[in-house]
Protein backbone atom coordinates (compact mmCIF):
# COMPACT_ATOMS: atom_id res chain seq x y z
CA UNK A 1 0.00 0.00 0.00
CA UNK A 2 1.30 3.17 -0.97
CA UNK A 3 1.17 5.87 2.23
CA UNK A 4 0.11 9.34 2.13
CA UNK A 5 2.11 11.51 4.17
CA UNK A 6 0.14 14.39 2.88
CA UNK A 7 -2.78 12.92 5.25
CA UNK A 8 -0.40 13.11 8.44
CA UNK A 9 0.05 16.90 7.57
CA UNK A 10 -3.53 17.74 6.56
CA UNK A 11 -4.60 16.10 9.86
CA UNK A 12 -1.66 18.32 11.87
CA UNK A 13 -2.28 21.18 10.29
CA UNK A 14 -5.37 23.51 11.63
CA UNK A 15 -6.61 27.40 12.13
CA UNK A 16 -3.90 28.70 13.79
CA UNK A 17 -5.43 31.12 16.22
CA UNK A 18 -1.84 32.58 17.91
CA UNK A 19 1.00 32.48 15.85
CA UNK A 20 4.55 33.71 17.52
CA UNK A 21 5.55 37.03 16.98
CA UNK A 22 9.39 35.73 17.28
CA UNK A 23 9.30 32.94 14.49
CA UNK A 24 9.25 33.79 11.76
CA UNK A 25 8.63 31.64 8.46
CA UNK A 26 12.00 30.87 6.49
CA UNK A 27 11.64 32.52 2.61
CA UNK A 28 12.57 29.48 1.30
CA UNK A 29 9.38 28.26 2.97
CA UNK A 30 7.71 31.21 1.70
CA UNK A 31 8.93 30.56 -1.64
CA UNK A 32 7.77 26.86 -1.86
CA UNK A 33 4.08 27.66 -0.78
CA UNK A 34 4.34 30.81 -3.87
CA UNK A 35 5.19 28.19 -6.13
CA UNK A 36 2.27 25.64 -4.69
CA UNK A 37 -0.10 28.62 -5.78
CA UNK A 38 1.40 29.34 -8.96
CA UNK A 39 1.19 25.76 -10.02
CA UNK A 40 -2.50 25.31 -8.93
CA UNK A 41 -4.65 24.17 -12.20
CA UNK A 42 -7.31 26.97 -13.15
CA UNK A 43 -10.61 26.57 -15.78
CA UNK A 44 -8.60 26.60 -19.09
CA UNK A 45 -5.10 27.67 -17.71
CA UNK A 46 -5.93 31.40 -17.46
CA UNK A 47 -4.78 31.76 -13.57
CA UNK A 48 -7.35 34.61 -13.21
CA UNK A 49 -6.18 35.71 -10.13
CA UNK A 50 -3.10 37.10 -8.40
CA UNK A 51 -1.09 36.74 -5.40
CA UNK A 52 -0.01 39.46 -2.97
CA UNK A 53 2.82 38.62 -0.13
CA UNK A 54 2.53 40.88 2.32
CA UNK A 55 5.64 40.99 5.23
CA UNK A 56 5.42 45.13 5.28
CA UNK A 57 4.35 45.87 8.99
CA UNK A 58 2.31 48.33 8.86
CA UNK A 59 0.25 47.63 5.72
CA UNK A 60 -0.43 44.16 7.38
CA UNK A 61 -1.39 46.69 10.33
CA UNK A 62 -3.71 48.78 8.39
CA UNK A 63 -5.25 45.35 7.39
CA UNK A 64 -6.11 43.75 10.54
CA UNK A 65 -8.83 46.19 11.62
CA UNK A 66 -10.60 45.25 8.59
CA UNK A 67 -10.61 41.04 9.21
CA UNK A 68 -12.00 41.33 12.65
CA UNK A 69 -8.85 42.46 14.30
CA UNK A 70 -7.68 38.87 13.67
CA UNK A 71 -4.07 38.68 15.74
CA UNK A 72 -2.68 36.54 12.66
CA UNK A 73 -1.82 39.26 10.39
CA UNK A 74 0.08 40.64 12.10
CA UNK A 75 1.62 37.92 14.63
CA UNK A 76 2.36 35.54 11.40
CA UNK A 77 5.46 36.87 9.28
CA UNK A 78 3.70 36.78 6.14
CA UNK A 79 0.15 37.49 5.02
CA UNK A 80 -0.77 36.11 1.48
CA UNK A 81 -3.48 38.03 -0.33
CA UNK A 82 -5.06 36.07 -3.40
CA UNK A 83 -7.37 38.66 -5.61
CA UNK A 84 -9.00 37.43 -8.24
CA UNK A 85 -9.57 39.36 -11.47
CA UNK A 86 -12.99 41.41 -11.51
CA UNK A 87 -13.85 40.11 -14.62
CA UNK A 88 -13.26 38.39 -17.80
CA UNK A 89 -11.91 40.44 -20.85
CA UNK A 90 -10.59 40.38 -24.14
CA UNK A 91 -7.23 41.49 -23.13
CA UNK A 92 -6.95 39.08 -20.43
CA UNK A 93 -7.83 35.72 -22.04
CA UNK A 94 -5.63 37.01 -25.18
CA UNK A 95 -2.49 37.30 -22.88
CA UNK A 96 -2.99 33.04 -21.62
CA UNK A 97 -3.35 32.15 -25.61
CA UNK A 98 -0.20 34.85 -26.29
CA UNK A 99 2.13 32.81 -23.61
CA UNK A 100 0.56 29.38 -24.51
CA UNK A 101 1.48 30.12 -28.00
CA UNK A 102 5.22 31.42 -27.12
CA UNK A 103 5.58 28.34 -25.01
CA UNK A 104 4.27 25.72 -26.93
CA UNK A 105 4.18 26.93 -31.14
CA UNK A 106 1.01 27.65 -32.96
CA UNK A 107 -1.58 25.36 -32.45
CA UNK A 108 -5.03 26.42 -34.31
CA UNK A 109 -7.37 24.38 -32.14
CA UNK A 110 -5.67 26.76 -29.15
CA UNK A 111 -6.63 29.90 -30.58
CA UNK A 112 -10.57 27.68 -31.81
CA UNK A 113 -10.67 27.13 -28.03
CA UNK A 114 -9.92 30.66 -26.55
CA UNK A 115 -11.94 32.21 -28.88
CA UNK A 116 -15.31 29.83 -28.12
CA UNK A 117 -13.91 30.93 -24.55
CA UNK A 118 -14.32 34.43 -24.93
CA UNK A 119 -17.33 34.33 -26.74
CA UNK A 120 -19.06 32.23 -23.42
CA UNK A 121 -17.21 35.09 -20.57
CA UNK A 122 -17.65 38.14 -21.84
CA UNK A 123 -21.03 38.84 -22.36
CA UNK A 124 -21.52 37.05 -18.57
CA UNK A 125 -22.70 39.71 -15.80
CA UNK A 126 -19.39 40.39 -14.14
CA UNK A 127 -20.35 38.58 -11.25
CA UNK A 128 -20.53 35.63 -12.24
CA UNK A 129 -17.22 35.95 -13.98
CA UNK A 130 -15.69 37.15 -10.77
CA UNK A 131 -17.11 34.41 -8.45
CA UNK A 132 -15.77 31.55 -11.66
CA UNK A 133 -12.27 33.63 -11.36
CA UNK A 134 -12.34 33.62 -7.08
CA UNK A 135 -13.30 29.68 -7.43
CA UNK A 136 -10.05 29.08 -9.29
CA UNK A 137 -8.44 31.30 -6.20
CA UNK A 138 -9.52 28.85 -4.40
CA UNK A 139 -7.87 25.83 -5.97
CA UNK A 140 -4.59 27.73 -5.63
CA UNK A 141 -5.48 28.35 -1.82
CA UNK A 142 -5.99 24.61 -1.05
CA UNK A 143 -2.89 24.06 -3.02
CA UNK A 144 -1.09 26.72 -0.16
CA UNK A 145 -2.54 24.87 2.71
CA UNK A 146 -1.22 21.95 1.68
CA UNK A 147 2.54 22.69 0.48
CA UNK A 148 2.43 24.86 3.97
CA UNK A 149 1.48 21.82 5.62
CA UNK A 150 3.95 19.86 4.29
CA UNK A 151 6.50 22.14 5.34
CA UNK A 152 5.20 22.42 8.79
CA UNK A 153 4.66 26.01 8.22
CA UNK A 154 1.03 26.96 10.13
CA UNK A 155 -1.69 29.22 8.45
CA UNK A 156 -4.90 30.51 8.73
CA UNK A 157 -7.31 30.99 5.68
CA UNK A 158 -9.66 33.84 6.19
CA UNK A 159 -12.34 34.99 4.29
CA UNK A 160 -13.80 37.38 7.19
CA UNK A 161 -12.42 40.55 6.62
CA UNK A 162 -13.71 43.56 3.82
CA UNK A 163 -12.65 43.24 1.13
CA UNK A 164 -13.55 46.66 -0.28
CA UNK A 165 -10.60 47.67 2.24
CA UNK A 166 -8.14 45.34 1.82
CA UNK A 167 -8.83 46.26 -1.87
CA UNK A 168 -8.19 49.83 -1.26
CA UNK A 169 -5.07 49.46 1.30
CA UNK A 170 -3.61 47.09 -1.80
CA UNK A 171 -4.52 49.13 -4.55
CA UNK A 172 -6.49 46.77 -6.53
CA UNK A 173 -9.15 48.25 -7.94
CA UNK A 174 -6.91 49.55 -10.58
CA UNK A 175 -5.37 46.52 -11.11
CA UNK A 176 -8.89 45.04 -11.98
CA UNK A 177 -8.61 42.94 -9.10
CA UNK A 178 -10.93 42.12 -6.04
CA UNK A 179 -9.37 40.13 -2.68
CA UNK A 180 -11.31 37.28 -2.21
CA UNK A 181 -9.12 35.31 0.94
CA UNK A 182 -6.30 35.97 2.92
CA UNK A 183 -3.54 33.46 4.39
CA UNK A 184 -1.37 34.81 7.17
CA UNK A 185 1.59 32.35 7.44
CA UNK A 186 3.88 31.60 10.87
CA UNK A 187 4.38 29.74 13.37
CA UNK A 188 2.07 28.36 15.91
CA UNK A 189 2.63 29.20 19.82
CA UNK A 190 1.45 26.21 21.14
CA UNK A 191 1.22 27.33 24.79
CA UNK A 192 -1.33 30.36 23.88
CA UNK A 193 -3.77 28.93 21.22
CA UNK A 194 -7.05 27.71 22.37
CA UNK A 195 -7.98 25.77 19.12
CA UNK A 196 -4.88 23.36 19.43
CA UNK A 197 -5.57 21.57 22.00
CA UNK A 198 -9.74 20.98 20.77
CA UNK A 199 -9.92 17.94 18.25
CA UNK A 200 -10.42 18.61 14.89
CA UNK A 201 -14.09 18.26 13.67
CA UNK A 202 -14.91 17.13 10.28
CA UNK A 203 -18.24 15.01 8.99
CA UNK A 204 -17.96 11.20 8.96
CA UNK A 205 -16.91 9.78 5.64
CA UNK A 206 -20.58 8.06 6.23
CA UNK A 207 -22.11 11.16 6.27
CA UNK A 208 -20.22 13.02 3.81
CA UNK A 209 -19.15 10.91 0.77
CA UNK A 210 -21.61 8.63 -1.12
CA UNK A 211 -19.95 5.78 -3.27
CA UNK A 212 -21.99 4.94 -6.16
CA UNK A 213 -20.48 1.56 -7.68
CA UNK B 1 16.86 24.42 3.71
CA UNK B 2 13.86 22.23 3.93
CA UNK B 3 12.63 20.73 -0.06
CA UNK B 4 8.96 20.42 -0.71
CA UNK B 5 8.21 17.28 -2.56
CA UNK B 6 4.82 18.19 -3.45
CA UNK B 7 5.90 20.66 -5.46
CA UNK B 8 7.87 18.19 -7.47
CA UNK B 9 4.39 16.32 -7.90
CA UNK B 10 2.93 19.47 -8.40
CA UNK B 11 4.97 19.54 -11.77
CA UNK B 12 4.08 16.42 -12.11
CA UNK B 13 0.82 16.29 -12.32
CA UNK B 14 -1.50 17.42 -15.47
CA UNK B 15 -4.82 17.57 -16.81
CA UNK B 16 -4.61 14.37 -18.18
CA UNK B 17 -6.39 14.12 -21.49
CA UNK B 18 -5.88 10.38 -21.88
CA UNK B 19 -6.52 7.90 -19.30
CA UNK B 20 -5.96 3.86 -19.85
CA UNK B 21 -8.98 2.30 -19.25
CA UNK B 22 -7.03 -0.85 -18.14
CA UNK B 23 -5.45 0.35 -15.33
CA UNK B 24 -7.62 1.14 -12.32
CA UNK B 25 -6.76 3.28 -9.28
CA UNK B 26 -6.08 1.20 -6.23
CA UNK B 27 -8.53 1.43 -3.87
CA UNK B 28 -6.30 2.10 -0.92
CA UNK B 29 -5.47 5.52 -3.08
CA UNK B 30 -8.52 6.53 -3.62
CA UNK B 31 -9.70 6.04 0.12
CA UNK B 32 -6.43 8.52 1.10
CA UNK B 33 -7.72 11.15 -1.85
CA UNK B 34 -11.22 10.89 -0.30
CA UNK B 35 -9.60 11.76 3.17
CA UNK B 36 -7.90 15.16 1.90
CA UNK B 37 -11.12 16.11 0.34
CA UNK B 38 -12.68 14.89 4.25
CA UNK B 39 -9.86 17.11 5.69
CA UNK B 40 -10.02 20.00 3.67
CA UNK B 41 -10.71 22.98 5.91
CA UNK B 42 -14.03 25.37 5.24
CA UNK B 43 -15.31 28.47 6.16
CA UNK B 44 -16.66 28.51 9.74
CA UNK B 45 -16.04 24.34 9.41
CA UNK B 46 -19.49 23.87 8.00
CA UNK B 47 -18.05 21.85 5.44
CA UNK B 48 -20.73 22.59 2.80
CA UNK B 49 -20.37 20.02 0.42
CA UNK B 50 -20.66 16.32 -0.08
CA UNK B 51 -18.84 14.10 -2.56
CA UNK B 52 -19.61 11.62 -5.01
CA UNK B 53 -17.54 8.27 -6.26
CA UNK B 54 -18.76 7.14 -9.16
CA UNK B 55 -17.53 4.02 -10.50
CA UNK B 56 -20.86 2.49 -11.58
CA UNK B 57 -20.01 2.47 -15.55
CA UNK B 58 -23.75 3.34 -16.53
CA UNK B 59 -23.78 6.18 -14.49
CA UNK B 60 -20.60 7.06 -15.36
CA UNK B 61 -21.62 6.64 -19.15
CA UNK B 62 -24.82 8.93 -19.06
CA UNK B 63 -22.69 11.79 -17.24
CA UNK B 64 -20.05 11.82 -20.24
CA UNK B 65 -22.78 13.26 -23.13
CA UNK B 66 -23.37 16.33 -20.25
CA UNK B 67 -19.64 16.59 -19.71
CA UNK B 68 -18.41 17.50 -23.59
CA UNK B 69 -18.16 14.07 -23.77
CA UNK B 70 -14.80 14.08 -22.65
CA UNK B 71 -13.41 10.82 -22.16
CA UNK B 72 -11.80 10.27 -18.78
CA UNK B 73 -15.12 10.32 -17.20
CA UNK B 74 -15.81 6.31 -18.45
CA UNK B 75 -11.81 5.63 -19.03
CA UNK B 76 -10.99 6.51 -15.71
CA UNK B 77 -11.59 4.24 -12.81
CA UNK B 78 -13.10 6.72 -10.24
CA UNK B 79 -15.09 9.87 -11.38
CA UNK B 80 -15.65 11.97 -7.80
CA UNK B 81 -18.33 14.78 -8.06
CA UNK B 82 -18.11 17.79 -5.71
CA UNK B 83 -21.78 18.59 -4.85
CA UNK B 84 -21.98 21.70 -2.79
CA UNK B 85 -25.10 22.90 -1.04
CA UNK B 86 -27.67 24.58 -2.86
CA UNK B 87 -28.07 26.98 -0.16
CA UNK B 88 -27.49 27.39 3.68
CA UNK B 89 -30.00 26.54 6.35
CA UNK B 90 -30.62 27.24 10.19
CA UNK B 91 -30.79 23.02 10.06
CA UNK B 92 -27.47 22.26 8.26
CA UNK B 93 -25.80 25.22 10.19
CA UNK B 94 -27.29 23.60 13.75
CA UNK B 95 -26.01 20.21 12.83
CA UNK B 96 -22.29 21.72 12.26
CA UNK B 97 -22.77 23.56 15.75
CA UNK B 98 -24.46 19.73 17.04
CA UNK B 99 -21.22 17.63 16.20
CA UNK B 100 -18.51 20.71 17.61
CA UNK B 101 -20.77 20.17 20.41
CA UNK B 102 -20.72 16.42 20.44
CA UNK B 103 -17.27 16.50 20.14
CA UNK B 104 -15.77 19.27 22.02
CA UNK B 105 -18.12 19.24 24.35
CA UNK B 106 -20.32 22.92 25.63
CA UNK B 107 -18.97 26.12 24.23
CA UNK B 108 -21.11 28.97 24.96
CA UNK B 109 -19.09 31.15 22.62
CA UNK B 110 -19.02 28.48 20.00
CA UNK B 111 -23.42 28.68 19.89
CA UNK B 112 -22.96 32.46 19.54
CA UNK B 113 -20.93 32.46 16.41
CA UNK B 114 -22.77 29.89 14.94
CA UNK B 115 -25.96 32.48 15.87
CA UNK B 116 -23.92 35.18 14.14
CA UNK B 117 -23.51 33.43 10.88
CA UNK B 118 -27.28 32.17 10.74
CA UNK B 119 -28.48 35.59 10.83
CA UNK B 120 -25.52 36.85 8.50
CA UNK B 121 -26.63 33.80 5.80
CA UNK B 122 -29.91 32.58 5.78
CA UNK B 123 -31.59 36.26 4.98
CA UNK B 124 -28.84 35.66 1.72
CA UNK B 125 -29.63 35.33 -1.62
CA UNK B 126 -29.75 31.24 -2.46
CA UNK B 127 -26.84 32.37 -5.02
CA UNK B 128 -24.68 33.83 -2.96
CA UNK B 129 -24.69 31.35 -0.41
CA UNK B 130 -24.41 28.63 -3.02
CA UNK B 131 -21.60 30.65 -4.98
CA UNK B 132 -19.51 30.38 -0.73
CA UNK B 133 -20.17 26.94 -0.48
CA UNK B 134 -18.97 25.98 -3.52
CA UNK B 135 -15.65 27.62 -3.01
CA UNK B 136 -15.10 25.55 -0.03
CA UNK B 137 -15.51 22.42 -2.47
CA UNK B 138 -12.71 24.25 -4.66
CA UNK B 139 -10.20 23.84 -1.55
CA UNK B 140 -11.25 20.40 -1.29
CA UNK B 141 -10.34 20.25 -5.03
CA UNK B 142 -6.99 21.63 -4.46
CA UNK B 143 -6.85 18.95 -1.48
CA UNK B 144 -7.60 15.79 -3.86
CA UNK B 145 -5.72 17.54 -6.76
CA UNK B 146 -2.63 17.00 -4.34
CA UNK B 147 -2.76 13.85 -2.92
CA UNK B 148 -3.32 12.44 -5.81
CA UNK B 149 -0.12 13.69 -7.20
CA UNK B 150 1.33 12.60 -4.18
CA UNK B 151 0.24 9.02 -4.84
CA UNK B 152 0.95 9.36 -8.28
CA UNK B 153 -2.85 8.63 -9.72
CA UNK B 154 -3.99 11.21 -12.58
CA UNK B 155 -6.74 13.52 -12.73
CA UNK B 156 -8.62 16.04 -14.37
CA UNK B 157 -10.74 18.50 -12.75
CA UNK B 158 -13.83 19.55 -15.16
CA UNK B 159 -16.16 22.49 -15.11
CA UNK B 160 -17.06 21.73 -18.53
CA UNK B 161 -20.55 19.83 -17.87
CA UNK B 162 -23.98 20.67 -17.12
CA UNK B 163 -24.75 20.43 -14.13
CA UNK B 164 -28.13 20.54 -14.35
CA UNK B 165 -27.96 16.95 -15.85
CA UNK B 166 -25.45 15.71 -13.68
CA UNK B 167 -27.44 16.71 -10.73
CA UNK B 168 -30.71 14.89 -12.31
CA UNK B 169 -28.50 11.76 -12.77
CA UNK B 170 -27.28 11.48 -9.47
CA UNK B 171 -30.33 12.81 -8.04
CA UNK B 172 -28.64 15.46 -6.41
CA UNK B 173 -31.60 18.20 -6.38
CA UNK B 174 -33.29 16.05 -3.92
CA UNK B 175 -30.76 16.35 -1.11
CA UNK B 176 -30.06 20.10 -1.70
CA UNK B 177 -27.53 19.56 -3.44
CA UNK B 178 -25.67 21.07 -6.94
CA UNK B 179 -22.78 19.68 -8.80
CA UNK B 180 -19.71 21.88 -9.22
CA UNK B 181 -16.97 20.34 -10.27
CA UNK B 182 -15.95 16.86 -11.64
CA UNK B 183 -12.76 15.16 -11.16
CA UNK B 184 -11.84 12.10 -12.53
CA UNK B 185 -9.03 9.55 -11.48
CA UNK B 186 -6.71 6.91 -13.51
CA UNK B 187 -3.70 6.36 -15.04
CA UNK B 188 -2.42 8.17 -18.29
CA UNK B 189 -1.62 6.42 -21.16
CA UNK B 190 1.67 7.65 -22.43
CA UNK B 191 1.86 7.02 -25.94
CA UNK B 192 -1.82 8.18 -26.77
CA UNK B 193 -2.07 11.88 -24.56
CA UNK B 194 -1.64 15.04 -26.92
CA UNK B 195 -1.18 17.25 -23.72
CA UNK B 196 1.64 15.32 -22.06
CA UNK B 197 4.39 15.96 -24.43
CA UNK B 198 3.05 20.00 -24.09
CA UNK B 199 5.62 22.33 -21.53
CA UNK B 200 3.29 23.14 -18.50
CA UNK B 201 2.28 26.59 -18.90
CA UNK B 202 2.05 28.91 -15.80
CA UNK B 203 2.29 32.74 -15.48
CA UNK B 204 5.87 33.96 -13.96
CA UNK B 205 6.37 34.59 -10.58
CA UNK B 206 7.10 37.97 -11.59
CA UNK B 207 3.99 38.50 -13.43
CA UNK B 208 1.87 36.80 -11.19
CA UNK B 209 3.30 37.39 -7.53
CA UNK B 210 3.47 40.59 -5.93
CA UNK B 211 5.37 41.34 -2.94
CA UNK B 212 4.97 44.35 -0.45
CA UNK B 213 7.80 43.99 1.84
Amino acid sequence: MTKSTLIDKLNWRYATKKMDPAKPVEQDKVDQIVEAVRMAPTSSGTQPFELFVVTNPDIRAQIRPHAWDQAQITEGSHLLVFAAWDNYSADRIDAVTQQMTDERGEIPMLNQYYENLKANYLPRDERVNHDHAARQAYIALGFALAAAAELDVDSTPMEGFDPAKVDEILGLQEKGLRSVVLLPLGYRQEDADWLLPMKKVRKSKETFVTEIA
